[in-house]
């Protein structure tokens, strides 16, 4: 097992992780809580081989993500308060995943000979998709839509790749850089409260239905 | 048509009855109750196909399943409080709708050379996910993740279908034998009101986002 | 460029719009408008080739489209106070947008050899699925549910197409006979607010739930 896989099931045990507590929070039954880790963890990465065309989906065919995201709703079920004050750590685990699957959906759209701009949205759905679908199932306006850094981090990540592909750095250091790229701004947004532009309608109640 | 496609129709018809009725709860119009009705009715084997890639997915090619849909529809908006006195009838349909949904997706998985857990798993999205998305369209936490036993009965059947494969018995009495199952259980769990357990936070006010 | 590709552009740049304002109106941040605004423009187009097994999707190697997109969430940031007194404008946007959605959609279905039936769905897929996934995302109940005109237009607009055919009218006139059906049903059915019978249970209050 090389260093990309052992990042790659880091990052699969942290979605898992945070899709179970959002369930255990939302009071589901314990079948509820491992359709929730699942489709958080695998959910990205779904939406991207759909897309691509990828047939059947890497899940599929996948039995360590598979026993990874059982092994972590196990895992949650028992720790769950504990797991809540580690937090910072499953944040940081979080953050992880995200670098990760950006990159690892970026190149697959490089590989699919697609415009930078479309595999740097893959590499964006890819991480951010699977929490998507998650708030969507617990009946909640997707957290992405209202804390932006999470996406726009994996934005900035993925012009980093694009940038240092264009001065011929080696492809193992374009990928930790981007990668890294990623998780840093995630970390420094959260940390540093950073938010983007909001502009708001002042007459909101004035629906806009078509 | 034989005794397979027979099965499938009833599993069809109680699971657009069931669509057309939520979607007449919740005060749609004509057209809403047509859509919530063929979601719900063709939402799960459309999930199926689109993780196999089978493409153009299958009721696109199958319209004996569109005009079964639409004539149950009618027959909803025509006869929809009789048919809410019929609720037990009702439940015995979409109970056996289960059972086969979940033996023809798990044999598909089969066929497709996948792995028994997965195999399990795509039983299981095609029997449930019609109703998830049907919750998801209302703009309702899905029942699935509130009434477990729906899920579990599909993966207890499935189960059972490998097991009995291990013994080489005979494929048709495989089928009958894991549909059956499916159907008994969530019966059965059904009237005696079994749960999973639902471990809970005792301070879900505290969210956890990331 | 064509006159169908203009129109094209013309339709995705209203849903853009749509979309965009929609997001406003939610007071979304501007990575949350640029998804809604993307997904309300593209989320019909994309279902549609997921369904048909076309991979990779439309929009990834569509720049127009994306370009498009991006503009319009610039434009509609800029000029959000002032787009919603256009909303006339806008409206007539939609509608064409609808109508060319609904044909591209259909022709689609027809080159896949499809049932006449499945094509018309498809094209209602194509044109309404977007703004179906906008309001799943901002946790509503999709207006198409609720305002049905909406789909029924794009129906009796396929339903042309279809007519026409049988009597050999020549294509080009088909499409533009087609697509505009849509667009005057649905311009008059606003005007005069037609409605589709909204058959209701009186007890809704008695869930029904499988």
């Amino acid at each position: 097992m090389d260093f990309i896989q052992i990042l790659d099931i880091i990052g699969t045990i942290a979605f898992a992780i945070s899709g179970a507590l959002a369930a255990l929070s939302k009071k589901l039954d314990a079948f509820g809580v491992i359709i929730i880790a699942f489709v958080t963890a695998a959910g990205g990465g779904t939406l991207r081989d759909i897309l691509l065309g990828v047939s059947p989906v890497s899940w599929m065919t996948n039995m360590n993500l598979v026993y990874t995201i059982l092994i972590c709703v196990i895992v949650t079920f028992i720790f769950s308060k504990r797991l809540l004050k580690l937090r910072k750590t499953l944040f940081l685990f979080d953050s992880v995943g995200i670098g990760i699957y950006t990159v690892v959906g970026l190149e697959m759209g490089l590989i699919a000979g697609l415009h930078p701009i479309i595999c740097v949205t893959l590499g964006c759905i890819s991480a951010c998709f699977g929490g998507v679908i998650r708030d969507i199932l617990v009946n909640e306006i997707p957290v992405i839509f209202r804390k932006n850094i999470y996406a726009t981090a994996c934005i900035a990540g993925g012009s980093v790749y694009f940038i240092l592909l264009r001065f011929n750095v080696p492809e193992n250091i374009i990928f930790i850089a981007s990668g890294v790229s990623v998780i840093m701004i995630r970390i420094l947004a959260v940390h540093f409260k950073w938010q983007l532009p909001r502009p708001y309608l002042e007459e909101d109640d004035e629906k806009t239905q078509f």
